[in-house]
């Protein structure tokens, strides 16, 4: 990829995790990494140097698949010395009293519609989870400084108000600085961001899967504006197969 | 380890790296991990937990052997999820045209004298690097920020001077305010800091070996003054074995 603008931004869905792979419903609970996800997060920083997309900083969640597939690709693309900046802000979406179970299982005591309100909702967020459950994130030490504030249950509109400040107050002054960053985190944080930078509608948005562990690329005008609408997936082909992939999910 | 302090610093020297397997002098150059230097870094962070040492901040230096030893060692530990802050005053020791060359060549050609003047001497500098160097990193774009300031080499007073402001500006904060802080970093300027901590004089300094991948806890007081003077190696047999390896390097 010739870069002409000024502004790259690289986002970099992680790699399957475990509960990916189980068909769990994750959210906020921190599930490690497949050894297939530490191969997508390896094939994804082999594709940034062949794309020569070199970032000088790297944002991530505070979940550790998020973490190791970034750990793993920078590894892979010699850039493991850039500076890091890590925010609850990036991570999933919560689930609420979804975090744990099983998606097949969700889709066939609630049925379809149920189902897909929950996954694709913009403003409605599955019930909220117990602070008793062993996937509560309430007593977690990383989420300290949130208080009584750490979330039981986010729809995508709730990410996106959660994220949008720490766009403004960090990344996009990385971007306007010149620097090529890079955004590790999941599926609802990156489709948040993608939905504000893309300017996608609240019904549109629903439609949109990103995949696991193909870097895409914006790049920004002057005033942070994609240049190429809707990014570019430095492995296009994979990409494609991999949304349907995505899309498919819980219909087993 | 049960902890009265209020302060706790843990020091990791990174595992077995390349050039340490090969005997070859390597200061900034940036060599990777061997497979057993990835063991170490995970038995490492074993060790964290075992000693229930929990990490809340990671500094380490640019260079990739300290960074991914420090990124196995907290995720063999479970503390991908903490801050991370980078700074080449962190590096190993600049060695000047010593990187890159043989240490048992090194001694052959000039003596045992010579040899331990530059290995160990506190002041004064091996010969400077040319820039023109394959091992000079004049125009590595990590150290952009130090524009033509970049060593060409440097004595473990050098690192001292370039150590200290980092420690005042940054290290001592997060210890101040209370934070586990882990620094995943090299031979020299762990030295250099263990020197400031324990005040171990200019000539005492020469006969003190860090060994790697095993952690050295410190106990500081509310003044950031050891506690347990020396600090105390998570696995001290290991440490003491290890020490020994270290100061017979080169007597090949």
């Amino acid at each position: 990829m010739t870069s002409t603008s000024k502004h790259t931004l690289v986002l970099l869905r992680h790699g399957q995790s475990d509960w990916n792979e189980k068909n769990l419903f994750t959210g906020w609970v921190d599930v490690p990494l497949t050894d297939l996800g530490r191969k997508e997060a390896h094939r994804g920083g082999e594709l940034l140097v062949e794309h020569n997309l070199l970032p000088d900083v790297l944002y991530t969640s505070r979940l550790k698949r998020a973490i190791v597939t970034a750990n793993i690709a920078l590894e892979s693309a010699d850039r493991s010395w850039i500076d890091v900046k890590r925010s609850w802000r990036l991570n999933e979406r919560h689930y609420g009293a979804l975090q744990g179970k099983d998606k097949a299982q969700i889709r066939n005591e609630f049925g379809e519609d149920q189902f897909m309100m929950w996954r694709r909702s913009y403003d409605t967020p599955p019930p909220a989870l117990d602070d008793a459950s062993e996937w509560s994130q309430v007593n977690d030490p990383r989420y300290a400084d949130l208080g009584d504030n750490v979330p039981r249950t986010e729809c995508l509109k709730d990410v996106l108000d959660r994220f949008l400040p720490y766009w403004e107050s960090d990344i996009s002054v990385d971007l306007a600085a010149g620097k090529t960053v890079l955004v590790a985190a999941h599926g609802n944080s990156l489709r948040a961001l993608v939905k504000h930078l893309d300017g996608i509608s609240d019904d549109d948005i629903a439609g949109l899967n990103i995949p696991t562990g193909i870097p895409l690329v914006y790049e920004l005008d002057e005033n942070l504006k994609p240049v190429n609408q809707g990014g570019t997936y430095l492995d296009a082909d994979a990409a494609a197969e991999a949304i349907q992939a995505v899309a498919n999910q819980g219909k087993k």
